[in-house]
């Protein structure tokens, strides 16, 4: 059967129709695989997240973690899960063979995370992040730490996380104080504490691995001088492993996203932490933000995947409850119609689905240039999609997640009073959702990013790429009559944004920095929109093209064209109020007295 | 001290210096008050919200509430909270000095209950629903109903309630199937199944007073037929209570607002319910939507009281909180500055501090008019503020309780990852608010309500009232240069809304009644936005008067005419997307075949 918390159609038609999956095959790193290779990874995930992730999803968020004797008890299946995830080659699906990993597409891959975060967000992080931190150590370790901690972290016996935020340092990580004290043994003494390290420590694993931002004395200043350190919970000694002191101070109560525990870390309290040294020192934020673009995808990845959920249980719902009337049906007496029958209850289940195959959509584009940004050889081709993915991940990030929380919220909608108590999943969907905003860069952060950096390095390179793969699909667009009127419309809105980009960035020049960054997240929201409907273009052209060469599957089809036509007709529009906001000279924020504020 | 959950210096500045509560004092039902007694009343309720409500804020939330032995266990303070609440008259507070009543103005009651909504929701939900009960036996009720029920109700002994929802009737209250049989004692047997009902079971009085919905057999059809009842959990009978066999069936388990337990109650299951009508028959509905429409007052009020808690929390917290630098400041070893002094986060300050006191605006201003309606002899005068105070009711419901979540979502963003967290109380209002577009009609059915009902009334005439009443505060902005360009802009918009108005009113004859509602929620938004900036021009010409007269307060007045140019600057704006979705006459949504939807 179809699980209803994702559509495998809709996946398949991202990966094989819209997408080219198969095509990175023929590329060494992918040669082994095949499309029944990866028939077989996508219906295994969609039968796990099923029986073993979906049935526990409540159960994960009732009880909130609480530390005791050092230690976060969380449900018995996360061990079981990591287990599982181990024997089965997921944690180190995308890694290479040579450290027991099986080289999995990421595109792939994250289709799959898609569908364990659908089925339940919280359980999926455990080897998500075990994952992540094996990949840098893999990338940027040397053998020894390689030999030392990469079976265990692959086998999901121990714990992988990503250490880096700090009480005083949170978007800031410039303002890191952790120390890493060299040693003439090799090691480095560490000292600091770290907060909101999720899976920081539990007692799923026998040991837990942090891959940690800490500072080398008199290095370099600010994020230059930051290193990256392997710091495990228990070190190995004569084949032993034993205390590293590293304690976890506390956990945080979380509003939902409640399954993974979140961590408070002190580290060296007794002097007797050791550290070790990933790569070169001070290199440490470049190797960390290899993970963190491939976790920012992960986070949208996660929040398209808890708003398809909420759809699903929305379209469910809709169709089964019966109330009011069509309003032309004045009888009272007449049976009552089911509710997905109303204009207002379509146009809230078209937004869902807008979102969250739009949003899936611009993620499975994302992960395809990163696969290929892994496998092309140094030059022009590489360049350009390592150029369009760094532009693209703020907006996979921020998209999904601000929308899908309006999306969550829309689901939600759908089921009235039901909907706000936790007879359905969708409430702890609304709570799980809240969270994608803030971790791995806040919007704010995430608007500063695209404007301040990737719009304008390489004298606007990456944006010239982007507008030149958007005018590609209008060129494909224009040629059936009728997509063209939805081709001039993003024709329009991406005229918009050129000028709406000309504008801010005059204003970096003739009224300084703050001026041109200071509405950067509502220009992440007008580069998100239009992105979208991209998306959405290109999703209709395939759809179309499906629907010409044959009869079959009208409905996903028809039902991509409706939403195509959904998103143009009533999302596309907030462009205009957008640039017209962008566009005002009025610096009121940057010249706002905060004592104002009351 | 002033209390950081709400501006006492705000709410004076509504009540006296934009609109007029003493005026109200000329009238006979208010002759006794005066601004003295005003100041009392509401210093006293923020006194009681900080010391009685505020405290007890979390610890309501945390427990869910079960059923046991046949009631809900509440807060041991809820039972102190209701009879504090009658001793001190806050529950008659409105009512008629002839049933042991206050006489107090709805315009300071409901500034009152602002202060304890945003103190603690949940508790002033108890009080509020027996304020509500009461005003219907008063109002449509024999003597003989008043004297059993109306002390004590208003002595906080008893809860009152709504008990309206029905499993198969909640937006569609034409289903209603409980029935009520008359009997030769005069009283009616009561059978059916109430859900939803707030307060409808607990352990913190001694009885509970339902005011419910059912059916006469034989009476008309659908919302014609329906009646009113008092239906008490313990009747009395020959000076004693007895039990009247109402039994709650169920407990809800909500997201959040869970300091009030929400219950089904299954009436009459061993046929031995007795209900007492209340009024004429069949006049239910009429009825219960006197008190419904002081409810969506109250739900508005509620809406943006949780929406300036949180506000001042995120506004506290972003002063002390130091993250980064300006982005003009490279040198990493400057001190970092406080978070609020970044551009984003003023523009979402400003963005909550909008919607927080324009909302606040618009309710005072409901108010006045509801205290007007009720002193007022018939005449013009008085059908002029009955047809305002209709036709803005669904917006006073709706716009803070839409925008009032998107407010806290970026009360909760400033905070960043604390935000998501309960170590502050952030994340308790992002839950308890998520209630308000679902109880006393779903924001869809207010959409359809102002659209297909309030707008097109009396052919318009209360529609008509409404740009007479903006196009008068335009006439005042014009008169001052500063806010000529602003009374331009929001003429524009008012321009739009009324080719809009124009444009659905000719689908309504061209294409039908569902074309023409069919985006009636998204009217709803743009009629909320452009009542809002009327709301801050508004303001903005108080603040402007007071600083022309003294230059004393000057930061909270600029604070007034900063946050005025922010609602233009970015809100208003939005009208733009919206009059553009709302012009195009495709009708995508009637149309759509639902299985297209997946």
């Amino acid at each position: 059967m179809t699980a209803r918390f994702v559509s495998k159609r809709n996946l398949e038609f991202l990966l094989y129709e819209v997408f080219d999956l198969l095509s990175l095959t023929k590329h060494a790193y992918y040669r082994e695989h095949d499309r029944q290779m990866f028939t077989m990874v996508l219906e295994t995930s969609l039968k796990m997240a099923e029986e073993t992730f979906l049935p526990i999803l409540a159960e994960m968020d009732r009880q909130p973690p609480e530390l005791a004797a050092g230690t976060v008890k969380v449900h018995p299946a996360v061990r079981k899960i990591l287990r599982d995830f181990g024997e089965g080659g997921w944690i180190g699906s995308i890694h290479p063979e040579s450290v027991g990993g099986f080289q999995l597409p990421l595109m792939l891959d994250n289709a799959c995370s898609f569908v364990f975060s659908a089925a339940n967000y919280s359980a999926i992080i455990y080897p998500g992040l075990s994952k992540g931190a094996a990949g840098l150590i893999i990338n940027f370790g040397s053998q020894e730490l390689i030999d030392a901690y990469i079976p265990k972290l692959l086998s999901g016996e121990w714990q992988g996380t990503m250490a880096l935020t700090e009480p005083q340092a949170g978007s800031s990580l410039t303002d890191l104080t952790t120390t890493a004290e060299p040693t003439a043994n090799g090691h480095y003494k560490m000292r600091g504490r770290k907060i909101f390290t999720s899976a920081g420590e539990h007692d799923g694993v026998d040991n837990i691995i942090h891959l940690m931002l800490a500072k080398i004395p008199g290095g370099p200043p600010g994020v230059k001088g930051i290193s990256l350190f392997v710091v495990p919970k228990k070190r190995i000694e004569n084949g032993k492993l034993v205390s590293n002191d590293v304690a976890a101070s506390e956990v945080y109560h979380k509003m939902g996203y409640r399954g993974a525990p979140i961590l408070g870390l002190s580290i060296g309290e007794n002097n007797d932490c050791r550290g070790y040294l990933v790569g070169e020192p001070h290199q440490g934020l470049r190797y960390m933000f290899q993970m963190m673009n491939e976790a920012r995808l992960g986070v949208g990845m996660g929040a398209a995947a808890i708003a398809s959920a909420a759809y699903y249980t929305a379209l469910d719902y809709t169709r089964q409850r019966l109330q009011g009337r069509k309003p032309t049906e004045k009888d009272p007496s007449k049976p009552q119609t089911p509710i997905i029958e109303h204009a207002d209850v379509k146009r809230m289940l078209l937004f869902q689905k807008a979102v969250v195959e739009g949003s899936l959509s611009l993620l499975m584009q994302c992960s395809y240039y990163a696969d290929l940004v892994k496998v092309l050889p140094d030059g022009d081709e590489k360049r350009r999609y390592e150029l369009l993915l760094d532009l693209l991940t703020p907006i996979a990030k921020t998209y999904p997640s601000e929308m899908g929380i309006q999306s969550v919220s829309q689901s939600l909608q759908c089921l009235g009073g039901y909907g706000y108590c936790d007879d359905f999943p969708v409430e702890q969907y609304y709570r799980d959702a809240r969270i994608h905003p803030i971790h791995e860069g806040t919007t704010g952060i995430h608007g500063m990013d695209l404007l301040g950096r990737k719009v304008t390095i390489k004298d606007g390179a990456a944006f010239q790429l982007y507008l030149a793969e958007i005018r590609q699909t209008l060129e494909r667009a224009r040629a059936i009559s009728t997509f063209q009127p939805l081709a001039n419309q993003l024709e329009a809105a991406l005229t918009s944004l050129e000028q709406v980009t000309t504008h801010l960035i005059g204003l970096s020049q003739s009224a300084g920095t703050e001026h041109f960054l200071a509405d950067a997240t509502l220009y992440l929201e007008l580069f998100g929109v239009i992105t979208m409907a991209w998306q959405w273009l290109i999703q209709g052209l395939s759809a179309h093209a499906a629907l010409e060469k044959s009869p079959a599957e009208t409905d996903f089809y028809q039902g991509k064209l409706h939403t195509l036509r959904y998103f143009f007709r009533y999302e596309l529009p907030k462009t205009l109020a957008l640039t017209s906001i962008l566009m005002d000279t009025s610096s009121l924020t940057v010249e706002l007295d905060t004592k104002f504020l009351g």
